[in-house]
């Protein structure tokens, strides 16, 4: 038996939303309303100590973090359809792309969604209570991201996410023109991670680094990867975003 | 035909040289000299664009970045002897520790390793020479850590280091009270991983936060890691840091 606790279907969460889809299978979906702080409530952090979303529950095993999650359900479920390449070459190409997302294009493209998005919520806390708000996170990072969103990110950080994220766009189309998808001719978990964390809403997020001029294949491979069923499947999950913050979003929608 | 080009036997040079050891794989080892900036040289940048060692080339087969790389040779090399766990969970738990010293760990570690060693070498460079060293860097990220060694990283900025290594020696601690290695009862990539970044040299890189008394397991479980036959392969490898400098590796010989 298979549950997701996860939000939104952007960011982290949808990058756990699509594999589950793409390869149909079945999944109890738990919704973690960060709006109400859910993720850094005593129930949840009993499930993930990291206070963070998604978390796979399967048969009871808890998995955490994106990445993981990914390559585990392609080991425990080696009959459905696959998203990672069979051969040896084909999996250290797409584990290189995870790595690449994981630790230049997330946190990038994330602080400035938080800058517009989060800031917005942060600031409307009245001051004791965001105290204890910041109290209940467990990951130091977090807490830190959280205390930033509400005295505002500064100038040389949001610039130089920008710069990573031109860096991450240049990449992208630089393999897209080699390859059909990030990590070869297959689809795999590599297309799903940058489409989740930065592909599905660089242009609404970044409109002045000129994404349909540098990155037409990017632009084509976006829109590939929207008309795939578990795609669109993972897209239409609840989205419960404040409709005032959701311009804000970038959502691809 | 498998050829590892690598520097000296610690950190990330040491993360694919023991599992080549452990495994029990001939490789061809090509030494590249950092001291002489080798790793930026017009004819291995023409190898790994991005100028950094370790890079393993199988049958031409070029594959970057140390814990892709440990993946490819267990995928590779299925007959040989194991360093990943056969079953989805314990593959689960193995990649949640590479994650976390990837990310939490390794450049944490190693900018402490860069002030006390790579400072004292930057700073030994005339200015006009630097800067033609440092435009031949080809990653961003790692010009900047060049400049900041030689201007010097900045104390809050190491403090914070201390911290992130502090928290990371804690949970080594913890997981270690339950299970003989990281990511369970079988030794793998991961307990690899954090040897080579922290475990090899956390006692003498960082004195002050008293790794004797908070981590008793840790030290047990450095100990059996230096006890494997593939791990002193691995350590005896050649080390040509200037011996003036060698005092400040934290080197575990």
């Amino acid at each position: 038996m298979l549950k997701l606790y996860h939000a939104e279907p952007i960011a982290n969460s949808l990058k756990s939303l699509i594999p589950l889809k793409e390869k149909g299978l079945e999944f109890e979906s738990v919704y973690v309303d960060l709006h109400k702080f859910e993720q850094h409530s005593p129930w949840f952090v009993a499930i993930n100590p990291e206070g963070q979303v998604p978390v796979l529950d399967h048969d009871g095993v808890i998995v955490t973090h994106t990445t993981v999650i990914s390559e585990y359900l392609e080991d425990a479920f080696p009959d459905a359809p696959p998203l990672r390449p069979a051969d040896p070459v084909g999996k250290a190409r797409m584990r290189y792309w995870n790595k690449f997302v994981d630790e230049h294009v997330m946190n990038y493209v994330s602080m400035h969604g938080w800058h517009r998005m989060v800031s917005v919520i942060a600031r409307s806390i009245e001051s004791g209570e965001f105290d204890k708000l910041l109290e209940r996170i467990p990951l130091h990072e977090q807490r830190e991201k959280w205390r930033t969103a509400r005295s505002g990110f500064n100038d040389s950080d949001l610039a130089n996410a920008t710069r990573k994220v031109e860096v991450a766009v240049d990449k992208v189309e630089q393999q897209l023109r080699l390859t059909r998808w990030l990590a070869g001719d297959m689809f795999t978990l590599a297309d799903i991670n940058f489409f989740s964390h930065c592909g599905m809403m660089v242009q609404r997020l970044f409109p002045d680094i000129g994404v349909e001029t540098r990155a037409p294949r990017l632009l084509d491979w976006a829109q590939r990867m929207r008309e795939r069923p578990g795609v669109k499947a993972a897209l239409v999950m609840p989205d419960r975003t404040n409709p005032a913050l959701r311009t804000f979003t970038g959502h691809a929608r």
